[in-house]
């Protein structure tokens, strides 16, 4: 890593503190990943951008702020990359994914919360996430209670937007997400004083479609018997789309989806069990139940989360004479992101039976961040299901801390014995 | 009570279970209760209220349905009570307050969920609740994630409509918020074939309007020190309001509230203090914090709740020449309801402020049920507002269990010792 430390302290970084996190993540880093057997050539990109996480991207964020260029932060799948991209500002996103900054949040959110959001709450109260630090703006949404509410914190530490996102799926909710997604047009042009146009907008949902592509192409490729990637190597490239360059980190998908065609054919046969994980996100550096389950007899293929497939799945119709034709397509393609924070969810059940069979599981986990409460409550209805068709379940709820981890290994190992 | 059991077998219950429901409340209501002293004598109305709660009423309700009349369960303030009964429906508030129903709740929810909702789905699965049992209809709304989602069991169950509340306030939201009005008087029309009318609507709005008022003007007589009623008979007025006859009801409370008028000059003065509770809403028969406090020296004189001040503050205007007009009106009525469920919830903190003025409080408790996020997320936001204007606030976060109930005893006794 260079010298980044001017960089930081003129993001109003707390370097003492930041300097505890930053020596945690590379042993970490090097344990999960480094340690994997024969990974692709191509990986080297993403291994080089986590060595630079909090450094060369910044600079580059930085750089594109002196530019005049602006910084949006955001928290869901459901904030419309498209719009951002079209009026020149980079989106990132900003889920917190590690143990460290949960003591922060607790300051100033109750215990009982997701992990997630105590996570990026006290990135941001703490100071030591320099991509909060690098943001103009913070844009969040009306999903789960814990967000919804924690935005009302973030505020009074940041410049902060909330889109109200339905709560269902009716003709009417497209039409007022539609609605809603104008008015964040108009926040956004506000901010950059940029003026989004036919063409700026057009262009900006081809380049997002692409990227979406090339993790479609991913996880392609997965549905192979074995597949050529580890879930971790897969959940890692899904963690990075988040804050990485569209452009850069699309050719570099692309890339890693070459060699991995050509591997495809010498790959040997193995005994790995298939598994699907559902449920809630995995933020930066949340990596520990894949790595759990891949140091068992088992290999994940398939992730249903918005770290997975609910990020790429689904283009933005490109077709429409006009802007609003346009803004309309994207609304309609948003809204098809199924979330346990809709009611109903029908659609989700449907995707995990889908996935199931085009990925050839033996078997599903149903990931749980403690104290979500949507998809807690929505297990039933998946097990339920799952059930009438056969396919093995079993339900893992945890957090960021690594107390349970033998526990976990211990169910696993029992769940992967018995499917 | 009378003989109820062929009605309550019509109604598919479980009689043996709903035996050891009825076992329990009767003694309950006794200790915490029938053993108060100084009770006015018109509360002699609501203890026989209590006592026929699963006999008499539901008599009630089945003459309403043998004549065609429908029932329609409710699980929120923000169901417009106005609608219901301008198409004949009698609507019941269905929010379970007894840990007797949260096995069975907890039988296909998790058990990180707020109790309240555990309970009203233990007490529809278990067939003892015979509100449950008499309703044609539930209706749900898009508040909190752990109801949001509960209602999707619950529609397993029993058919089930839900409103989509908006999640803001803006004046795009009051617009959303008639148009789902209107949805739900569509489906109430299609429910009973009545339809609405003007003249209907505005005697249903008048008739609401008083029985408000009424609860406003026994509200107003807590103002004085010290109250004439105790919390706990404020309480329980306040939830018997959720499932009584209308105009009974309200004749009731003003005769009480006449005989307080009466009491409040012979009223001798006393020490105790006087503590507003914030917070969740307590259903019947929660009773706990108000019993453990009031057995201390001290009195509970005004809930911001939805089993207080939420329930009966702001009249819907009546007037306006058309029925568009006074629907206009419910929804703007009913969005001046503050509940944590929205964001941001600034009127809520203006309310707990306003009332610990007008009321003369010397503290506030704030009552959270465990795991309500939206409460518990906002509780910073209210202790700022109150550190500032120097009201002494206290935490307390439980669920149904009397578990808790020594510590909660043991830290209200310090609270009152300090301020
Ligand atoms: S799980 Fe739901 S709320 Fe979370 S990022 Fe995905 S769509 Fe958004
Ligand atoms: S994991 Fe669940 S509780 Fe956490 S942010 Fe996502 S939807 Fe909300
Ligand atoms: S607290 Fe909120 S969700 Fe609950 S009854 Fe009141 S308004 Fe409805
Ligand atoms: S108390 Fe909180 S969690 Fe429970 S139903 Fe009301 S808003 Fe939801």
């Amino acid at each position: 890593m260079g010298d980044y430390r001017k960089l930081w302290e003129s993001l109003q970084m707390d370097l003492e503190k930041h300097d505890a996190l930053c020596a945690v993540l590379p042993e970490l880093y090097g344990s999960v990943y480094l340690s994997q057997k024969d990974r692709a050539e191509a990986m080297n990109y993403f291994n080089f951008v986590i060595s630079e996480v909090h450094g060369l991207r910044i600079e580059e964020l930085n750089n594109h702020r002196q530019k005049g260029g602006k910084v949006v932060g955001t928290f869901c799948v459901y904030v419309p990359d498209e719009i951002l991209n079209a009026l020149g500002v980079i989106g990132v996103g900003l889920c917190g994914g590690s143990q460290f900054w949960i003591e922060d949040g607790e300051k100033v959110l109750p215990r009982n919360l997701c992990p997630l959001i105590k996570a990026f709450v006290g990135a941001k109260i703490s100071a030591t996430c320099p991509y909060f630090q690098s943001c103009d703006l913070l844009v969040g949404e009306t999903t789960c209670d814990g967000k919804k509410k924690a935005y009302e914190i973030l505020a009074e530490y940041a410049p902060t937007y909330v889109m109200e996102l339905p709560q269902m799926k009716r003709e009417k909710d497209i039409k007022d997400w539609e609605a809603e997604i104008k008015r964040f047009i108009n926040e956004i042009e506000n901010l950059t004083g940029n003026k989004l146009t036919y063409e700026n907008l057009k262009n900006s949902i081809k380049l997002i479609n692409k990227k979406r592509r090339a993790l479609k192409r991913l996880y392609e490729l997965r549905k192979n018997t074995p597949s050529p990637i580890s879930g971790l190597d897969a959940l890692l490239v899904s963690q990075i789309a988040f804050y990485d360059d569209i452009e850069r980190f699309t050719e570099n998908v692309e890339k890693l989806c070459d060699e991995l065609e050509k591997k495809i054919s010498i790959l040997k046969a193995n005994r790995k069990k298939r598994l699907m994980v559902t449920g809630t996100p995995m933020a930066i550096p949340n990596w520990k139940l894949h790595h759990i389950i891949e140091n068992l007899d088992a290999q994940i293929v398939v992730e249903e989360t918005c770290t997975g497939t609910r990020y790429f799945e689904n283009e933005v119709s490109e077709d429409g004479e006009t802007i609003d034709d346009l803004i309309r397509n994207i609304a309609e393609r948003y809204m098809k992101i199924n979330c346990a924070c809709f009611t109903p969810n029908e659609g989700r059940v449907e995707d995990i039976i889908r996935l199931a069979e085009e990925y050839k599981v033996d078997g599903v986990v149903y990931y749980n961040l403690s104290f979500c409460q949507p998809y807690s409550v929505e297990y039933k209805r998946v097990e339920k299901a799952l059930k009438d068709k056969n396919i093995p379940l079993i339900l893992i709820e945890t957090d960021y801390s690594t107390e349970d981890v033998g526990q976990i290994k211990t169910r696993i190992e029992a769940f992967l014995e018995m499917i």
